[in-house]
């Protein structure tokens, strides 16, 4: 079908292999600002289009969904991308949940409890801010998981994404890689700046402090959760237009290959058009 | 404050009088599709703005939310309002929710239950496509509902908002006002136009049918329910381009007027700064 022609040049470009691309670099794709530009603008009507076919299937009985979920270390930019990639499409067809640390009563649940009441309906493009990843990011560089418990939970996370695929979602996990520098000068600007006090959290200095551990996490989090049916892509993050492009791109690539059916009508067109014109309307 | 500017100037015009605003009418605001447009880009910044300042305040520890309800005849433009009015902010602030007929097993529940699972967070902005006021309009059209029990509803609906208001969620209520002409168009435009098949359903011609009932039921609603902590507006809805214009300025006056305050950091800036110059990264 003509939509296919998204092709996987982008997934298979930023597709997480045995070395991470810089995060200033642009790999596939615009490596200026102006072109990224112009490019988000028009991957923004085809995925806002895709997008309301695969709402449609959905509304016809389809079971299709698309689950984007987004990591990285503090200020990678994953509100931003929610604000200018998701905000391309129609709010109808999109699920947004964002994870912070569990609360007391989340807690006394397993920890895929929470996650799972926010998976997207079908039709729908969920977006996790944060995820299940963080259980095991979180304890893991706080010293709180053993080995045994880390395989365990890997065990647990790929049973549950190839739960998701059996059921339909097709799920896109991106992690916003960005360098220490760029993460310095974004906290910094959060500090300085009174209107993004609120974006600051004193947290994210432990966060940045533990930061080859986190990345070595991440690391083995790529090794041992990057499935043929969710697999993980890195999307370098210190330009913010390319990775605003980037997230685009995968995500109109995915949307372009499950080419969204619109549903056959449930009645006869010819038939209702003549019933139409008879149903009048008096006062 | 300066941002208390939006004034209430489109709220007060807007609001549900005796008679309703002609659906082909612009009563308020631009007269002409391009000014309209153009005003609706400008509403968009400002909009924006103070919505990121509404979640910032949630973020903080705020309470108040804003819950946008959407109501109107079939083909009204209650998901083209989501669309090109809430498709303005950032998706991580908005909380859509559309309520279709009730499920057997929400039917088993009181009406209401269904839609307080979907109300918005704090800091968020909620969208009502259709809402508990279907649950007066539907069964009063059909003659399921005693007058009785029509009495009792109102007054739930009544005790629902006003716990809301009190909760911190400012509750604005749009009829989107078209006429039984423009209705035949759309309608002739879903059938005629294979793409637009999905969103056909023939049941919109029985309403149709019904359409004095509905407009007799609607005016009820106007006088039972518009109170002082939750007023109605009447949003002429014949012309798409007024209409978006009018729900982002009601939105637009709405958050001004709530004037969203940035939350103090819990944290010493320059401590912080400070300490952020102390944690360096080595690989």
């Amino acid at each position: 079908m003509a939509k296919k022609d998204a092709g996987s040049r982008v997934r298979d470009a930023l597709r997480v292999g045995a070395q991470l691309p810089d995060p200033g670099s642009t790999p596939v794709g615009p490596g200026k600002k102006p072109k990224a530009l112009a490019k988000l603008d028009s991957a923004g009507e085809r995925l806002s289009a895709l997008q309301e076919s695969l709402y449609a299937e959905g509304v016809g009985g389809g079971t299709r969904s698309v689950l984007l979920v987004l990591q990285g270390m503090d200020t990678s930019g994953k509100g931003g991308t929610v604000s200018h990639v998701l905000g391309l499409v129609n709010p109808m067809g999109v699920h947004y949940a964002g994870f912070k640390a569990p609360t007391p009563a989340e807690r006394r649940h397993h920890y895929l409890w929470r996650i799972r009441k926010q998976l997207p309906k079908p039709g729908q493009i969920g977006v996790f801010d944060r995820s299940h990843y963080e259980d095991i990011l979180v304890p893991r560089v706080s010293g709180l998981l053993t080995a045994a418990e880390r395989r365990r939970r890997y065990g647990e996370i790929n049973a549950f994404e190839q739960e998701l695929a059996d059921a339909g979602t097709t799920v896109v996990k991106v992690f916003l890689h960005i360098s220490p520098e760029e993460q310095l000068k974004r906290l910094k600007a959060r500090l300085e700046t009174p209107e993004k006090h609120w974006k600051y959290n004193p947290g994210d200095l432990e966060a940045r402090s533990h930061w080859p551990a986190y990345q070595e996490a991440y690391a083995d989090i790529f090794k041992k959760t990057s499935t043929a049916h969710a697999p993980w892509y890195a999307v370098p993050a210190d330009h913010k237009w390319y990775r605003n492009w980037a997230v685009a791109e995968l995500l109109l690539e995915t949307l372009a290959e499950l080419d969204p059916v619109l549903p056959e009508p449930g009645f006869d067109v010819d038939a209702e058009l003549a019933k139409l014109k008879g149903v009048g309307v008096s006062a």
